[in-house]
This record gives C-alpha cells, structure tokens and sequence, in this order.
C-alpha cells in the first residue's frame, strides 16, 4: 500500500514536532514542508526534505495526500485554514474556544466545496480531553466534568508577561491546586472559583535597572490573564532562565464524577503528562492525519473534530489487528 | 424526535443496571425485559415495564430499536447473541478476550445478513479500556501499555473459590500492586511479571467444620487463577462478609508511556474508580446503544467494536452543541 503524503505547513515548535512524530509512523511519508520564510532560512531535521514557499503550495496539490497546519490560531489559522482547505485534507490544532463554531462553518464551507476533509482543533486540549469530556458526559450523563492544566507552560500568558516595559525574558507555569483536585478526585463534585483551581507561576528575567515592583504589580494585576489567579512571580536571572526554564513541559487532567443507579459513585480519569507539549500535540496531529486520508477515501467532506473520528481510524493496524491485540 | 426504544435481554445486575442507566437518557425508552425466567418471577425496577420471555423476542421485532444483550460471556452470548443479532440491532459486553475474533465473525455475519448492526464486547475492559490502549499506541507508537485492574472484585475468580467444597460464600478482590503502578508512572517501562503486577485478596466464609488450611491451600495452588499471583486468604464469619463485602466496587488503569522526538517521555493515563461495577458498565451499554441506532439509521450493517464508533454518536447532543460546549 502506498504511504500516506503528507506536507507541514509552518515550521515552528509544533511543525518540528511533526516531523519528528512522521519518523515514527512507517504508513506516513514527508513530502515538504511549505513556509512564508525564505526556504533557504528552514533547516528541516531530516534529509532531503523539501522545503517550499506556501505560496506555491498549489502546485503540490496532487503531491500530498494531507496537509498539516502548524501555524498560530490567533492570525496564522484564521487565514492559512481555509486557504489550504481549498487544496488539500488538512489537519489543524485550532484552539480559540470561543471561535472555534465560527472556523468550523468557514472550514467547513472550504472542504465540502473542494470535495476534501478538514479536521479541525486536533491535539489534546482542544482534542483528548475534549473526547474525554465529551464521552464521560455521555456514560455519565448524572455528573460533573472538571479541567485541570500544569503543570506546564502557556505560551499566551509567557508572551503576555514579555510585553511588559523591562521584561527581558519570561516564562509562566500553571498549577493546578492539589487541594481542589483532591476535592474532585474523590468525587465531592465541589463548585470552584477560577481562583480555586490553577495558580500561575512566573519566571521572570528584568532588564538592568527596571522596576521590579512595578513588573510584578503589572502582572498580578493584568485582566484576564492574572487578575483573576493566585499569581506568584519570581525574578531570575538569565543564567537560570536557561539552565531552567527552556523545556516545553506541559499536561492535565479531566476528572468525571457521576453517580449511577442506586447512588453510586463513579470516577473517570484522564491525564497527560508532556515532557514536551509541541512534539505530543504533532503527534496526536499525526494519528489524525492517517484518520483524515482514510474518511476521505471512503468520500467524507467537510470539517471534522475530534468527536467525528472513529477511534480505529488513528491507527495503522486493521480491524482484525486491533480487535485481536487491544480490545 | 422520537426516543429510541430499547429492550433488555437479560435480568441479572447488568439488566439491572442498564434499566437504571436508560432512566438517566431521556432520549431513550425501555420497552421490555425479555427473560428466559418465567417473567412473573422478574420484578423490574421501573413501574410498568414488560417482562416477556425470550422465546417471544420475534413478536416485538418491530417495536425495538436496539436490543442490550446482559447475559455472560461463558456461555448466554455465544448462544444469544447470534439469535438475537437476526431480529435486532444489538449491544452486548462479550469478554471472553481469547474469543473476540471468533466472536466478531459470527456475530458480524449474522448482524449483516439480517440487515442490522451490533456493538460487541461495550463496556470498560474490553471497552473504554481498549479504546486507550488504541489511541495511545496510534498516538505515541514508540511506547508501552500497562493495564491494571483494580481494587475491584473478580466475578470469575470469587465463583473459583466457592466452588471449593468447605466453601459458603467468597469474594475476590483484585488489587493492583503499587510498586509496580509507580514504576509505569514514571515512564520507567518496566518488564513485569503477572505476580508483579496484581494480588488477590480473597475474602471467605467457610461451613462449620471445614479444613481451613486444605481451603486455603486449594485456593493458592488453583492454576491460572491464583497459583500465579500473591494471593492472600482471609477467613470471615457470614456476619463480616454480608456487612463489608456487598458491593461490588472495580476499576483500573491504563498508562501508556511513549517516546516523541528528542527523548521527550510522555505518559497517558486513564483510570476508573467504580462504586458499582455493573451498573457503570450499564451506563457504557446505554451509550453505545444510541450509537448503534445511529449507525444502523446511517445504513452501516455488520458487526462492530468500540473501535469504529465515533465519540459524537454516543452523546445525544447535536455536532454544533458538542463543538460549542465541550470541545
């Protein structure tokens, strides 16, 4: 059977962790990855890979089988999406909650037009633990799901804090509070405040001679993304900002609590924990990427999410295979 | 719309739990109990629900939608489910592991001539369970799978030890051993041996008289169910057992720990901490119920697993509510 083609478009952390999730997948084959920077500027890890501009990206329409989105949901997505749904199947880690309906229709629009597939807001949150959310609700309807994130970095929150006047470096960790994920771990379906739930963490390198006090009373009192937290910040130098703080950790859980029958308790569990969030979340892009081929092969179009995707379908075993091995 | 009408072949504490279970669906109906009892014997749960022999199942082939099939895997599956599988779209929870293929083939034969489909082997192991160990392996594919079960009791196991003459009453739990647990969660990927792994801690009620020492030394010595394991014998009065040992508590894990790029270590886990065994995998059953009957109104025919079922299908939430509220 001929491998599964597949281009990266965008190569940052995530787009390098496709890459390296591809070696791992003998079914699949990097035919390019597709770039807005100078091609000559992209080191790709392996061999002989080609690197093309995105804007020629439609002379390999019938070269790649899938396309992998790898840009940014806040300015690269919003664009490069339907662009590429016009060319190819695409998989993509869309994760602005709040417009993810709107991208879904515009998506949705885009593949169904050109006869392709499009799944969207692949990775873990949005992806697993939305399958998680979604399927303990269903086996659960009598109960309570709770998301917890961290340990592990927000790239949001750490380039929010890198905008400050005298911020040189920054990185911030979220928490989640032990107590209250005790409180839900045993079921006690508690009501918890944003507060309640995740504290933030920040590592903080300050330029020479800025004003200490006045960074740390801008960041705990920045609306949305600290005002409303248990805020912590640490200065550090740039010695220790390297040394420490240049791993890319990440993870969480989603915790169902639901009773059945005669007033039992029932408890569904389901956690991460990264080493390295991008290389995870190019991984989980990469089994969606063999799940997109196939649906189109059988003649799906349109937009996907996560809860559209046979389970079976991620997987490069056939039924027989699987049912023998892992059911 | 009009609910999905449902019957239940099968009373024992898995029929139990499924009438409970559809109770929490409003989406759903129970329409009858089909028993092999006399059904004047069986007294149903809910007010007015039908009991009707299983002999009678033909007459109400119109008037329900998916049948849930609690009858054991030992020996009421192998027999009913392919009866079944000509009149009905059809749920059960057959794990017989060794058996699955066997199982499938027949049941998908069956299930596609007859025009209907049917979900084998629903439930948490085989179940959710395999679902992760397939998603995990698909996702991180350089990695291991651990399965623990427990603390929970062991139907198969508890029936063992009360066949031994001297035997009134038994109970067996399984325990997961912790040392082991933690090595898997740490990503160690350990090479571990079944006595590593679990202990059984058997609870019994002996008659007047009995040989304690010729009791516990059968049950230790029993090939495949307990020479294998550490296994730990505990004699109760009749008093304890019924006070302490009613209920039927299970769960377990499933950690995969898996490799990504640059020696990045990644764990996945999933666990279940049940009060009530049957009744939670009551609630999986109503679940894939709604599935089947989605799949069958779709024109899918033929046997199938919880691998080719669709997260979505199980939720009675349309796509645009799952993407706005749980993505």
């Amino acid at each position: 059977m001929q491998n599964i083609r597949v281009g990266i478009a965008g190569y940052g952390n995530l787009g390098r962790g496709v890459e390296l999730a591809l070696s791992q997948c003998p079914d699949m084959e990097l035919i390019g990855i597709f770039t807005r920077r100078p091609p000559e500027t992209i080191q790709p890890a392996g061999k002989g890979i080609k690197v093309i501009p995105i804007s020629e990206a439609e002379t390999m329409k019938d070269e790649i089988d899938v396309m992998i989105l790898c840009g940014g949901s806040a300015t690269d997505l919003p664009q490069q999406g339907p662009q590429l749904a016009k060319l190819f199947n695409t998989i993509d880690s869309f994760d602005t909650h709040a417009k993810i309906p709107e991208y879904f229709d515009i998506m949705d629009q885009t593949s169904r037009k050109a006869g392709r597939i499009s799944i969207i807001s692949v990775g873990w949150d949005p992806g697993l633990f939305s399958v998680h959310r979604m399927m303990s609700e269903a086996i659960l309807p009598n109960g309570k799901s709770y998301t917890f994130w961290g340990k592990g970095v927000s790239q949001g929150h750490s380039d929010a804090i890198r905008r400050i006047k005298g911020v040189k470096n920054a990185k911030q960790y979220t928490i989640p509070i032990e107590e209250a994920v005790n409180k839900v771990r045993i079921g006690a379906n508690p009501d918890l405040t944003t507060r309640e739930k995740h504290l933030r963490d920040c590592y903080v390198v300050a330029e020479e001679g800025a004003d200490l006090a006045a960074i740390e009373r801008e960041i705990k009192t920045m609306p949305n993304y600290f005002a409303e937290y248990e805020t912590r910040v640490n200065f550090i130098s740039e010695e220790e900002f390297k040394r420490d703080h240049s791993a890319m950790p990440h993870g969480g859980f989603v915790i169902h609590s639901g009773i059945t029958g005669n007033n039992n308790k029932n408890i569904i569990e389901f956690s991460l924990k990264l080493d390295s969030n991008p290389e995870f979340t190019a991984s989980v892009l990469a089994a969606y990427a063999r799940a997109a081929w196939r649906m189109y092969k059988e003649g799906q179009t349109g937009a996907k999410t996560v809860f559209d995707v046979p389970p079976a379908y991620l997987s490069p075993k056939s039924g027989a295979e699987l049912r023998q091995t892992l059911l």
